[in-house]
């Protein structure tokens, strides 16, 4: 028996979905060479993150095991499977391979870290495959909701482990490949030891619908509106933007693209060839003299992104465009668990200027780009691997979906991030827990989620901020001491200023301390806390957070 | 021609959802009598209203006018429409009328305000009514998703109007009073100059159900677990409540109330006679001795409420209860937009204990207390008003209502929180516009929703804040500027200390500044600020909040 082990290690995107990170290793244990799968993100939300800019998988993990990996994989081009590469190239320092759409993607991203283009490396689609180490890795085209999606085939020593990535069982997807069933019974017939498999939809019981079901219901729609049409999807859902822009183009319409990210998804389906027919588009200055009855914009912002098109639009003017009554505005899109708030937020602001909206509740103008429950089974089916690892999910899809893979038949586990998986047996098998995390970007600096300064925020802005300045000469009060306040109440429950009360409290406390205490920095401090709290909560009801700064003249 | 005119105006409730408040008036222009319909409250969220424990319709229009208003009309016990009444009814100082049960969950809420019973008078039902100056109302019973919920026939001089109150048509709601078509065409026989109308569901394209739909669903369901089962609704539910624990008992289980607003409910409904038959509950302390297969919880937190028991319970123990894998948690509740994140993570925290959650997608565990599109249709056609007033919903709600109305040939108007609408003519026609708003109860205080301090709680949460001290002695410095952080990263990109590279830049400036600009507050806390803004822009890529304290020795 080998003493090399194959193992598979979740650093993100098993237990949530976003920032999809995945860890193969082969080696004896402790010492396998790996390989990394997506380096994506997430985005933040005021409840958890506020003010942060993005959120990347913890990677120190990886960053100590450096010289052990060998490349880095990248399925496909959505941001929460390519987004963090920019950020953390320089960390890994490895060779990245991606298809030649995701490449094209990606190197736009290196570019702006002034990373050369080399460092990605296109690689041709199966039956070609990439050595890495001990690996072999195949990208196979499957459909998603963008070009050239991928899952891969990860032959090593021990066997074969097949890697979905994002998919769904598109047969007509109009832009990228269409689910192959052939070609996926053949890459398995070899034998498969594991299927790692998206889980997002495995509570949606039907089963999925083409893209290709969509087109006769949008150009319908749009052939119905008379005023200006403004249709929203994601802005890397190229077959989307493409269905629509060939309906906004069938009803006569000129197509104008408003939105930096939707630009560059065009652009690089373009450059690469997979949207050679994308109808010609327009530049905003130029929309402005078309008459609004032949007018179609395709925005960006379909999940209420305060700074994106859709948001501005809603808000008013935005490149010189303004909606108005009677226009329509088309949601091609889904709003995804977190974002309705937002969403709702636009869809409020677009009724205020009687704008007509119409959105997805019938299903009528969006598919999923994921496998559904059915679909999944189906791919359990055709893959008849050993073994099923649930991914790409919250921890109640990976168990719904570990559940679904038992029920046929099929070995299976819920491993979330950290749990190093040993596959090299007949079922799956938890080796080792390894501790992983979220990173912040902020701003221009990364934070880890844990570090106490996001907590410091969000305790700022349920708690408000009272800061206390007191002056000492030895242990001599200098003058009185001075308060200020930040998002609390000017006046308490007494009426009078709260600033004031405060001061009073604390001058009173300031009068009567002993030498001892005044001398003494932290003991200070803590008194000046504690009677800061006491007479918020007496005033305001509440317990704001605190910064004390005692000065001292020497 | 009279000079006399009836007006409506929403001063909160229509243009969102929450925060209920209608006011009416009939009597020559700015002399009208008032009577009030409803004051409820809002639930803060974290994207615009962080750390505010409720949220109330702005009354200082009611407030300025008090010796004007008659009386107030509850027309039921939900919170966004009772909720505020302890808050302000010092403000209004007029007798509320209400029906029994909702009069009984009102003197609750008033005696924590050390109100007297009295002040709520219990209301019987139509053909009853109560006089108040020029109007003459009465509570019509309606099925909605609580007991004894009215809807108001308003009798003035001008003619009759007809206020929903939130209602459905359910024949057969097993609690409270069945949607009586009779009734209501009955009411509306001598002709409805206006009926004001709930816009809830106006998007939702089916008929409404029964509550009478869920039982077989929910009893095979809890029939079919054998390990303990906990289920979540709105605690004011009470039918719903009643269908749940009823179904428990079928199942041989005992039923225990977790949650204060839950076993305040059910209090009230037994009290007042609406309840007479709830099954028997037991303590918490008892329920521990129960063999869990026989044991079924009914607590509160449907919509994810971080300090319900639904949330406690999906941390861990709570009153010595705690979950197991293989119990059932039953959402018999939607999702209300805004509220995704909280439930998505309790529905996670269960299912890393092996929790199996039940919840809502297919419809078979939940109905809606609110009218569907066909129904509102059948409303109009009931009561046959002259024009329609849509209310109780966002823009969006308001807008599809009114076009609906419209497209029934009825006139309507979409007037939103603050829009007063004169009733006298044969078409709804806006009077005025009323200054509304938002009122916060923060901790102990009240606060407007503009007063800027909830604006500067989220600032300091994007943002972090730095707090910036000096000392001077006239033009001297004395020693150097000392900075705080709050809520930013500590070290920045020079890798730095960021609290280091910032005292270094003040204090440069600090040595070079003019005695001009040291001897000047404004000037120099100006200068404070951009130098510090300047430095964080470069070290940490954010522009912090800023608090500048200028010390003086004299």
């Amino acid at each position: 028996m080998s003493k090399n082990r194959l193992v598979y290690l979740p650093l993100g995107g098993a237990g949530e979905v976003g920032m999809n990170c995945y860890v193969y290793g082969y080696g004896p244990a402790d010492k396998e060479r790996l390989i990394v799968v997506d380096i994506g993100v997430a985005f933040p939300d005021m409840d958890g993150s506020p003010g942060v800019d993005l959120i990347f998988p913890d990677l120190d993990w990886l960053k100590a095991r450096k010289d052990r990996i060998e490349a880095v994989f990248i399925t496909h081009a959505h941001e929460d499977h390519i987004g963090a590469i920019g950020h953390t190239y320089a960390d890994l320092g490895v060779p990245i391979y991606a298809r030649a759409f995701t490449a094209n993607i990606g190197r736009r991203k290196l570019d702006e870290y002034g990373v050369g283009p080399k460092a990605i490396k296109t690689a041709s689609p199966w039956p070609k495959t990439v050595k890495a180490g001990p690996f072999k890795v195949g990208f196979v085209p499957i459909s998603h909701s963008i070009p050239e999606s991928s899952g891969l085939v990860i032959d090593t020593p021990t066997g074969r482990v097949v890697h979905t990535g994002d998919f769904k069982l598109d047969e007509q997807p109009l832009v990228g490949e269409a689910w192959d069933p052939d070609l996926w019974a053949d890459i398995s017939k070899p034998g498969v030891k594991a299927l790692v498999c998206d889980s997002t939809n495995v509570f949606s019981r039907e089963p999925g619908r083409s893209e290709s079901t969509l087109g006769d219901n949008i150009k319908e729609l749009i052939q119905s509106a008379d005023q200006m049409v403004v249709a929203t999807t994601f802005a890397s859902n190229v077959a989307r933007l493409k269905t629509l822009a060939d309906a906004g183009r069938a009803a006569g319409r000129s197509i104008c693209l408003l939105g930096r990210a939707m630009r560059r998804m065009v652009e690089a389906g373009v450059e690469t060839g997979v949207l050679a027919d994308f109808p010609p588009t327009i530049s905003p200055e130029d929309a402005l003299d078309v008459p609004r009855g032949n007018l179609m914009l395709l925005v960006t912002g379909s999940q209420g992104e305060r700074r994106a098109a859709s948001a501005q639009l809603a808000q008013g003017k935005y490149r010189g465009l303004k909606l108005k009554e009677g226009d329509m505005f088309l949601f091609s899109s889904k709003t995804i668990p977190g974002n309705e708030r937002g969403v709702i937020r636009i869809i409020n602001q677009l009724s205020e200027m009687g704008v007509d909206v119409v959105d997805d509740n019938s299903g009528a103008y969006h598919v999923s780009g994921h496998a559904n429950r059915p679909d999944l089974q189906t791919m359990h089916h055709v893959v008849k691997p050993q073994m099923v690892v649930p991914m790409h999910g919250e921890h109640r899809h990976l168990r719904e979906h570990a559940k679904l893979a038992e029920a046929g038949g099929l070995q299976s586990i819920v491993a979330v991030n950290g749990t190093m998986v040993d596959l090299s047996g007949n079922a799956p098998k938890v080796a080792e827990y390894v501790e992983t995390g979220r990173t912040y970007l902020d701003g221009s600096v990364q934070i880890g989620a844990l570090d106490g300064i996001v907590r410091d925020r969000i305790r700022m802005a349920l708690n408000g901020h009272i800061m206390v300045n007191v002056i000492l000469e030895g242990d001599e009060p200098i003058g009185e001491p001075w308060v200020e306040i930040k998002g609390l109440p000017e006046i308490g429950d007494s009426k009078a200023a709260l600033v004031e009360v405060l001061e009073e409290d604390l001058n009173q406390f300031m009068m009567r301390a002993g030498a001892k205490t005044l001398r003494d920095d932290d003991k200070l401090e803590d008194e000046l806390r504690r009677i800061a709290r006491k007479t918020a909560q007496s005033e305001i009801g509440k317990k704001p957070e605190m910064t004390v700064v005692i000065s001292r003249l020497n």
